[in-house]
């Protein structure tokens, strides 16, 4: 009991994982699990993570299953369904009688159709079976397929006594009690009895004297992104969920929010570096190469598309060669300028942060990639001139710079704000496909200015 | 009463905001005061947003420092900035003694340094203030710097009826209850008591025998994403923070490990996107411009490399002048692979997911390359082949363009690995860093190679 705070300690370690390999291997079943006692489900399902598939089967068959299906809940989605290829129809059901409504449901949303029923038809607590078939309903991207039946509800015509009683008997299948929801006669939902309410109340007071008539809910077919966006901005920790007669069916807790908003993140930013599927480097080379080709494909298009103007443009080359040099520093800046705006553009949009109408953002960058545009071309100028001993040329590449500076932001800043207005993800805009038209059309404009300046 | 859920209905539309602005305009104070009464303080800071600022302030001297203490805090730091410059010490102490002592902290740091003495004199509740410098003593990316004084704790001596007694008092000052930690004489902490057991429990039981032993804790000089790590693999709620000897200082809710993530993930997409600053759309041209000028130098400077290197092979531009048509295309594939490689990487770093040694990552790396190098190359063949009728030619670019691929891959793959073990931020080697350098030594291998081929 002197030093209490064990799970934040948690190294994996080689030696750990080793340690639990030989447990494994020379099957010492009351070592094992009492060494993987010690440990949080959270920590087990990273040591899994680690053993190989034969090893991870082992561990599971040995645990029980309120321990087990928690950790498979924790465990990666490609992990979880090799073990639970493993597992009987019986033996998953069992795990599911242990897990929170939500939880199971989204584990029996991950097996194959078929199985899925008959896992269902194996749940005993038919409460519970009940609500995870009412929650395989639900889109899983919306407040349905995001909440958990269990919650804490008590009538508005209540006593305090009765409602202490009943919160007792509910309690006991709620993980984290939050808030206390109050519901009329009907099920609506009418308000909430705060934990800390309930702590100040005196014991005699009546429900409906006492409850909070505010309480903010979320429809059950609600973007999760948006419940995200409401929870973060009031700062809640829970958010009761309601059909269309107000009627309250479930609640969504702080910690699935985490997980959306985390998820959230990591789609955009993969968009931005250009990779389609959601992997991680842990992923076979088979799987990398899914998610990355077509972006790379992408790429080369709108490389061959530059070559193919650059050929239009061939009969320059014996005179004003140096033009040619060029293209990859205005392709370069093209695609870095798109990714910027863009980017900004995105971000304020999942932040609903962009104010203004288009045409004010429109004339907002213009000015902005006008005086970037033109600092650099100072530069540019400068090199060129010394470089080349030709002002004309240098000025000629100087212009074109800063105009491609300009249609490259003004095109990163329409598309992801034209997409969002067509309810089309704006984060697709950024990465690689800005990046790529903006090559060609920079590739494009540059040729075009230069040839005027230049006079050809 | 019927319709309860009117916060997640709040729309900021722009005839609200003029309604706002004409009562100000109008000085209708009883009517401005009861329109915006019936708003959550986070709408109230949306529309604040909204108002020029003077209209700010006269919202903000209009309605009580409860509401407008939490309305500050809600605010772009920006505006809050502006708004606080236009309160005296006096005021701004007022507002103070309304927040949670880390929220009050947050926006004394904001202040300048001789305003923050002068406001923290003013405080009246001398435990709040001494309160609140403590906390302006802790790193604000650490524990320390997030965590809130206020938090239930209980004697492991007392009695349950002396521990509800204690806890009623407490609670008045604790925005969200979470959990009641339990403490030894020293202050030590032991245990907790969940809210769910404080249900459950017998109010005869004496809290040494009911609190739970086990509890997740952090030292106060954490680092803030450690800590946002550690909440969510545990999915916690609230934490507590401990010095050396355990001894109880604060807790961190969940609410605030929302904002560091939020931010972490935020920086890291604008880093990848050649954002230096936390900028927003609605910043300056100023402000944009110094975030995003220093990346665009860096291209600069790429394209510029790229050019010299051209030049340094202008002897090959009469016989084979379509090797330079691709240099736009070989640029922008040694980027994208770079960026693609070096995100996978930097995203399993942040979630703890690299495993093996950096050489078996870019043994992987290699063969990934290669794998999509080798495809898209003999796209890239077929097409010279058919374009420019030279089947040489057509094979010196695509066997370059598989070699740049695999550098490409193996720099995106090792950089961000090196800084990470160097004790960087890997995220700085997505984006405009890694394209630029990829830029490079793409064009560099690319003349190269190709030169080998041709016998040159």
């Amino acid at each position: 009991m002197e030093e209490s705070n064990e799970n934040s300690q948690f190294q994996l370690t080689d030696v750990l994982v080793e340690s639990v390999q030989q447990l494994i291997e020379s099957k010492d079943d009351s070592a094992l699990h009492d060494q993987l006692s010690e440990f949080h489900y959270a920590d087990i399902a990273e040591i899994l993570e680690e053993l190989n598939f034969e090893q991870s089967i082992y561990v599971i068959k040995l645990l029980d299953s309120e321990t087990t299906s928690d950790i498979l809940s924790e465990l990666d989605e490609d992990l979880r369904e090799k073990i639970l290829e493993n597992l009987s129809a019986k033996e998953i059901a069992e795990e599911l009688e242990e897990l929170d409504s939500d939880d199971a449901a989204d584990i029996i949303a991950e097996l194959p159709e078929e199985r899925q029923e008959e896992v269902i038809g194996l749940i005993e607590n038919e409460e519970h079976k009940a609500e995870i078939q009412e929650l395989l309903n639900y889109d899983e991207d919306s407040a349905g397929g995001l909440m958990a039946k269990e919650l804490v509800k008590v009538n508005e015509n209540w006593t305090v006594t009765q409602c202490v009683r009943e919160m007792r008997a509910q309690a006991e299948n709620v993980t984290r009690v939050h808030s206390i929801y109050v519901v009329d006669n009907n099920g609506k939902l009418i308000g909430r009895l705060s934990l800390k309410d309930l702590l100040m109340a005196p014991n005699s007071a009546h429900i409906s004297t006492v409850y909070i008539p505010k309480v903010d809910s979320v429809h059950v077919t609600e973007d999760a992104e948006e419940v995200a966006k409401v929870m973060q901005k009031y700062d809640l920790e829970a958010i009761p969920v309601v059909d269309d007669n107000q009627i309250l069916l479930g609640r969504i807790t702080i910690d699935d929010i985490v997980d959306v908003m985390k998820e959230e993140a990591e789609k955009d930013y993969q968009l931005a570096a250009g990779i389609t599927q959601d992997v991680e480097s842990s992923d076979s080379i088979i799987q990398l190469t899914r998610a990355r080709l077509p972006w790379l494909f992408l790429g080369l298009i709108g490389g061959v598309g530059a070559a193919l103007i650059m050929g239009d443009f061939e009969h320059m080359l014996k005179d004003y060669a140096v033009l040619f040099f060029f293209t990859p520093l205005i392709a370069a800046m093209a695609g870095n300028v798109g990714v910027q705006s863009s980017a900004i553009i995105v971000q304020g949009l999942a932040n609903d942060d962009v104010k203004g109408s288009i045409n004010s953002r429109l004339i907002k960058e213009m000015f902005l990639a006008a005086l970037n545009g033109i600092i650099l071309a100072a530069f540019l100028f400068l090199f060129v001139w010394i470089y080349k001993n030709d002002m004309y040329t240098a000025l000629a590449i100087s212009v074109s710079l800063v105009i491609v500076i300009i249609v490259a932001g003004l095109i990163g800043t329409f598309v992801p704000l034209f997409l969002d207005k067509r309810g089309i993800d704006p984060a697709i805009a950024t990465g690689p496909f800005i990046t790529t038209s903006n090559d060609i059309f920079g590739i494009l404009i540059y040729f075009w200015i230069a040839k005027l300046i230049l006079g050809i």
